[in-house]
């Protein structure tokens, strides 16, 4: 039964664009091919998306705000240190981007060429996930565990510095058997280089 | 004038090699078309490379040992502190890195498909990287700078932490406008991670 225009929420809508991302790849998900996949037409699925172009920054967007949304509850988790935080929030991050990888390999490829295309969407999303990093970062020096002067400078060079945990154009090395290890050893140093005063 | 048997050196050939590849792109840079190029025989470029394989494989080996000779001469130099040469060194790959993708983008695209299909060359050549930056970390361990129980783990920590400015697959983003300053970032909490001695 398609959906009465009562139902077909915008949510709905980028349901169903990421099914025709799944099947057709990223050249498809045009307001007509979801239409037609809803079983609608695509006058419903325009009041919601004016465009082809609003419609895949939409999606995109939904995408990379699951990974969000999954590190938002460890910044202020009370409970743990800032370097706990830091650590969970970092391994969180990469189990995020791995399991997206390995689930869903044509999804996981399909959406590396949209947010190849959308710097936008993209450089929102990096702001997002530096700007949890430095909450923490921020929380650590509050508390003496960290010592950094500007701890926005540097969740971003914590964030570069683990690049090959979470970059995309890094996924097949994902898989690789030491990475685990190698993971390891660069939050290990760059734990370091925060707890360290600087000049001592 | 074509070259004789006895001019017809291997780095002759891979010479000519690298101009077919500028040109012509990946798909190409068969003994025949390289033969071609020379005006010589197949015949007298297989005396020298058995195969198409072997031929690329050369041609991207001395691509990518360009690289680590010029990053040889740090390794040892005694008028510079370890950590000093980590710093120059770090510096030296990132900025050998651009030119090469600045310069020439086309080849340096070439390249990078090249590298992506040959796995054994390009793990050889991090091996390289790896073992002089093992050297100097080592270096700074036994005059007191760096703090590390295992210099060769260490070592791939720092260069996977920096993967970012020297990794192909970042290439686009050595050009954007805060780079420099990122790539210091990360190098200062990396130097300071290094120089922490462990539980301080």
């Amino acid at each position: 039964m398609p959906p009465t225009s009562e139902t077909l929420t915008a949510e709905r809508i980028l349901e169903a664009t990421e099914e025709v991302l799944r099947r057709h790849g990223p050249a498809k998900a045009t307001v007509v091919d979801v239409a037609r996949a809803l079983g609608v037409s695509h006058g419903s699925v325009y009041r919601h998306f004016r465009t082809k172009a609003a419609l895949r920054e939409a999606v995109t967007k939904r995408w990379l705000d699951r990974t969000s949304q999954r590190l938002a509850g460890i910044v202020d988790a009370a409970d743990r240190t800032p370097e706990q935080r830091l650590r969970d929030w970092l391994s969180t991050l990469f189990a995020a981007k791995r399991h997206k990888a390995g689930d869903d390999p044509e999804l996981f490829a399909t959406y590396t060429v949209l947010t190849d295309e959308l710097g936008g969407v993209v450089h929102e999303h990096l702001a997002d996930l530096t700007g949890q990093l430095t909450r923490i970062i921020a929380a650590g020096t509050a508390s003496g565990a960290f010592h950094t002067p500007d701890p926005s400078a540097t969740a971003r060079a914590v964030f570069h510095a683990t690049g090959r945990f979470h970059d995309p154009c890094h996924a097949r090395e994902w898989t690789s058997p030491g990475i685990d290890a190698e993971f390891e050893a660069v939050v290990e140093l760059l734990v370091r280089g925060l707890s360290r005063e600087p000049g001592r």
